[in-house]
């Protein structure tokens, strides 16, 4: 998907919501463990609930990983019954030597068909530039992430006066175009994200941390939209498990449909639509 | 697999090296094609023309991630055939929020069945964590990688007057033991190698990078060994690429003597055997 479609599916849906399908067992109705493919069942049903109140959806990974050859099959299941009209991302945070970072490439943009993948910068430009220049495919690279352990390196003062985050984001803006590279940056640092958006104005931020996280969704937008929006909010917990029981498609409609709204209202706002 | 064995092993092959698993259809001999999973054939061969060579096998986990289900069927396949006598390092440079860590740990460690995964720092504390306090289980968490790129951010000073790598080293090891943490550290920096050795004289260092990458075994050995060894070196694409014909297992089987032989001497002169 490109970055023009990106838009145009942002302003004619009022909504830049990713839903996260960190998609659990443990967690799902207990009468879908019944099924053949539990997982897919929940996944289809999310889907089917809330494709026209969002814009992306952000499978993680580790979530499908957990079940070995038949989780990655659900995930394959899954990003097809999707379809073309969301932006896919497969939330990997992927990362490795030029050789291997190919491999990784071809894993989640060809065999999985995703459109987007989150990439790790611990390694460096060759861990990262193998997953550039695929057509319409984006990287989404980790600069400031919302959890606690970010504070750990990622804020870390550089002897040339920058964090390392923002060193992050300083080298790599370099590597490729705003039309293939997007950055993690944490809801949870609200105050950051205003500096970021200075930093790559044009760039498309994905967002987690609203929610279960804590990160204030309209504080947040408003410290980070431009013009095009140029934003994706994620949202996982908070609305795939609004609700236990058999109404949980209903109750995470809702969810996903109070966040659209309250975004619809920030886009008119900043005069995005 | 603890410490203990793990030294008890090198001990008594005379070895410490660790055969990398990066097996691609695209290398592999082309009379394995016709098998029904010619990855799985293919590994079998490596691991049964090397096994009393090496003391670890590490397949890296985008080789297989790259072919969907079946190649996580291959990949879970080779683990249970390499079998308890081999550490067994899933190279997978994973690190997540704590809640999606704790899914990834689940996936390598329990289902899997891997008795070391590789961890990506960038997110700090709670993203490893997640990982440790399994029973006779691994971290290897990556400070100075062997590529290129390790010298965009992991070089980087500090205004603390480190580098970002040896603070990564610096923090981490309060984490946990030198019983469930080693370090990723690539052969081709040997005057670093020397110097990480000083600052953890207790941990394990996995040192990838010899032969193909270009790092000097002798070189590298003698910058970091210690009293029990303490160090696994790795070659991939050097041993189990040797040779593209039928008689590619015992051309593997013969890099790997080779390095052996080197690693004996080396072990006796440092008066670990």
């Amino acid at each position: 998907m490109d970055k023009e479609k990106l838009i145009d599916l942002i302003k004619s849906r009022g909504s830049y919501l990713c839903v996260g399908l960190d998609t659990d067992l443990d967690k799902i109705p207990s009468f879908l463990l019944e099924k053949k493919d539990p997982i897919f069942e929940f996944n289809k049903a999310i889907i089917d609930a809330t494709k026209d109140l969002c814009v992306a959806y952000k499978p993680n990974t580790a979530f499908y990983e957990c079940y070995g050859a038949e989780g990655w099959a659900s995930l394959k299941k899954t990003i097809e019954y999707i379809g073309k009209d969301h932006l896919i991302i497969a939330d990997a945070k992927r990362g490795d030597i030029g050789n291997t970072s190919t491999r990784y490439a071809k894993a989640f943009f060809e065999d999985l068909g995703a459109d987007a993948i989150t990439v790790a910068p611990y390694m460096g430009e060759d861990s990262v530039v193998p997953f550039l220049g695929y057509e319409n495919k984006w990287v989404i690279l980790l600069a400031l992430t919302s959890n606690k352990g970010s504070s750990d390196f990622q804020n870390e003062l550089l002897n040339s006066g920058e964090s390392l985050y923002q060193k992050v984001i300083q080298i790599s803006c370099s590597w490729a175009s705003d039309n293939e590279l997007m950055y993690v940056v944490g809801a949870t640092h609200p105050e950051q994200l205003g500096e970021i958006r200075r930093m790559v104005p044009n760039h498309f931020l994905l967002i987690p941390g609203v929610g279960a996280q804590g990160g204030d969704l309209v504080a947040v937008s408003n410290q980070s939209i431009n013009s095009e929006c140029g934003i994706l909010v994620n949202s996982s917990r908070g609305i795939i498990y609004a609700d236990e029981g058999e109404k949980f498609a209903e109750a995470a409609r809702n969810k996903a449909k109070s966040m659209q709204l309250t975004m619809e209202e920030i886009l008119k706002a900043n005069k995005v639509i």
